[in-house]
């Protein structure tokens, strides 16, 4: 069994209207020093492959298919034994 | 300059309506070997501060203060300079 944790972000040239309304909620409470502030997603998924390369491979498919807007969103995949 | 990146999870007891809706979609796109899947946030900051004790410090209080829900939610935070 395999676990793959997955990091989807906004593209930089893609508006974060969430990240800029926590990053203003941030400086209200006094985070001055906090400059920008992204908002993405993070996925984790259980995969009963046999080796690490398949299960890398299906979290990929799975973020090409569904989990990931390609116009809007890059991925990043990585993937341990449990 | 720092860049804190940022896990948000469902602490483990918690149950995660999204990500059932997302493992019920993966079975139907035929990914029989996705077990379960869990859903978060993922929070990518860049702060302004001296040293990465102080970014990780700022991140950490932004966390607590905001960004997570101590009852409902664990979080991870990692920091590299950029």
């Amino acid at each position: 069994m395999y676990k793959a944790s997955v990091r989807v972000t906004l593209r930089p040239s893609i508006l974060d209207p969430q990240g800029k309304t926590t990053h203003h909620a941030l400086e209200n409470l006094g985070f001055d020093r906090v400059e920008r502030v992204r908002i993405g997603k993070f996925v984790e998924m259980w995969i009963d492959e046999r080796t690490e390369e398949e299960a890398e491979r299906a979290a990929r498919a799975a973020c090409e298919r569904l989990l990931a807007n390609p116009v809007m969103e890059n991925f990043e995949i990585s993937v341990k034994k449990i």
